[in-house]
């Protein structure tokens, strides 16, 4: 059997679906942003890790190697927070290629170590090794929360309102930039193939150097930080707990709101109802997708890599959460037979697809 | 600067010695087979990380997958155990080519399951994404100890003895016998480049069923299976226990007897004279080497992937240690401006120097 007609998830499923722990000190294992452990005490130990490859999740021709550090160290991060926890520990591994030099990684490092420095994470260890072809970067994350407050994403209950942070869609939009004028730079290029090469144009700044191409970015830079720089949301991590609300489910926006919306709701055996027109965007969002021709309510619900907060709270909840800076109340949680569900402007119901970023799908095509 | 300069360790020096730990929990940062962490109590955290990548550190042309997934959960366990720890949770991350089937993972995954149930760990969680060339594999391993039994690297002390596990070579002999028959199949076969696509031949009895070609591995099955699976020695930690032997370091050889011989007396400020004759061989590995004409010290000091446990205990403990099963005095701590050497059989000291396995170095020639 093919691995593209199983997909990312599916796989993991397929995979896992037997495995029982057997240790007393596994409190959760597969299936949420984090491994929870319990290894005594009142406080629980959080682990996630991610995995990016080179040509997957990153194209080193418009990624500086200190932004590549920086996001490679924060979307882990990000799952942490997803739990309500906070970070303490990161592991680093590595495998290089030659063409990398020892002033490559240091830049690659400073990149990390901001990311580090900014959450107060420490560093602590990890593997340093040789790659035949790309870059190879894996990160495990490990933090911590009191047992109590840990947010799984099988927590929703019916009536409960469902939450995002910030906006949605404006990294996906920073990538397709990107991409537009990465495929510019090519076509006037005398090499045809930069993927072989494309690590000397590691900032997309230095196009100009190169000739007379300088890439359009004017008035986008918001769109290329939330695709190049992402942060994890400790700031509302840290506003729900002074609030004093604890989500009854959560998890962050990697793949898009859509296929996280149905995790939650699959876990939590619920369905749940999304406004579009409360869905959270951003101006320049929306005036990029409009450029490219396509629909930022797709772009907002399937873009991924948003890096945002996804959550629900109880209905009695709704004053205190509304007042939160930078955070939105987007729908509300269902009981399972009604299904998931966005409501357009119009007034109309679309079931919700998880149709979300999936390398191993996209392999297929 | 080109990384081969530096190799792996000195890469790793450069990049971490600004590393200045700010959590609490942090206790050991880089620089030993874990990291340490203090979540409260009298138990500590053990964390180790490990990356494997095609073609630098297996060959699937040899290397079942069920094997390589064995391997790469053992060698992490394997690590726990160096810090006198029990191993209780991994992460397990895969970048997978387009090349595999799910049957192919599954088989991976099956010997990655195998290793933790023989060791009652978890898999409690990862990352299963696509690779656009070979596969990588990366896997951390989550551990603990209780405070005072945990064995650094750092804690050797002049007149202590130098104990090893098990015998040493016999992983390295194994590699030669497989690269050897390799060789001998691929220059019978017409296509050239087995690399791109090896994977087919992923079993090494699978090179009969192709053809006329029939590996001669009889009588050197010992010798395959130290390459192929290797055994993390929880067995020696318990028996370490039982006789209440507190090692005042150890590690694990991954790189060699000796390049590890030097990690320990460096980070414990000491020197240390091993003795040719009390180093442990198996007699298919002096066969081995005899038959390939190289010297079997040289092969024990240097060949690396024995996963055996290299540690020193208080010269108090002699009677205790050398009762024990399946481990040897090899020699012994001195002040460090004694140096680190190889007394020979015939009397002669030769320094030690870390000539073990090294990819990033490697990589130059």
């Amino acid at each position: 059997m093919e691995i593209a007609e199983l997909g990312e998830f599916g796989l993991i499923r397929h995979l896992t679906e037997e495995i029982k722990p057997e240790n007393q000190s596994t409190e959760k294992g597969v299936g949420d942003d984090c491994a929870v452990l319990n290894y005594g005490g009142d406080r629980r130990i959080l682990v996630t890790t991610d995995m990016l490859m080179e040509g997957v999740h990153f194209d080193l021709q418009y990624t500086p190697l200190k932004h590549l550090g920086y996001k490679s160290v924060m979307v882990n991060l990000s799952d942490i927070y997803a739990m309500m926890g906070t970070p303490r520990q990161v592991t680093v591994s590595l495998a290089l290629s030659k063409r990398f030099s020892v002033e490559n990684i240091e830049e690659l490092y400073s990149g990390m170590l901001l990311a580090c420095q900014e959450h107060h994470v420490d560093l602590v260890g990890g593997d340093t090794t040789s790659s035949l072809t790309g870059l190879a970067i894996s990160i495990t994350a490990i933090g911590e929360a009191p047992a109590q407050d840990i947010a799984y994403r099988s927590g929703a209950k019916p009536t409960d309102l469902v939450c995002v942070s910030g906006n949605l869609g404006a990294a996906y939009m920073g990538l397709q930039l990107l991409e537009r004028e990465k495929a510019i730079f090519n076509s006037q290029r005398p090499t045809p193939n930069p993927s072989l090469e494309g690590r000397e144009d590691s900032s997309p700044t230095r196009g100009g150097q190169e000739g007379s191409f300088q890439p359009d970015f004017s008035g986008r830079e918001y769109l290329l930080e939330r695709q190049l720089k992402p942060e994890a949301r400790r700031d509302i991590v840290e506003r729900l707990q002074q609030a004093g609300i604890r989500p009854t489910a959560m998890m962050d926006i990697s793949d898009g709101l859509s296929s996280e919306l149905i995790h939650i709701c699959t876990q939590s055996h619920t369905g749940c109802r999304i406004y579009e027109e409360r869905i959270p965007l951003d101006y320049q969002t929306a005036v990029m997708a409009e450029e490219l021709n396509m629909n930022v309510t797709t772009c907002a619900l399937n873009g991924g890599e948003d890096y945002e907060l996804l959550f629900t709270v109880p209905l009695t909840d709704h004053d205190r959460v509304s007042q939160l800076e930078d955070v939105k109340v987007i729908g509300y949680i269902t009981e399972e037979n009604l299904g998931r569900a966005l409501i357009t402007r119009d007034g109309q119901e679309f079931e919700l697809k998880a149709q979300g970023w999936n390398p191993l799908k996209e392999e297929k095509s």
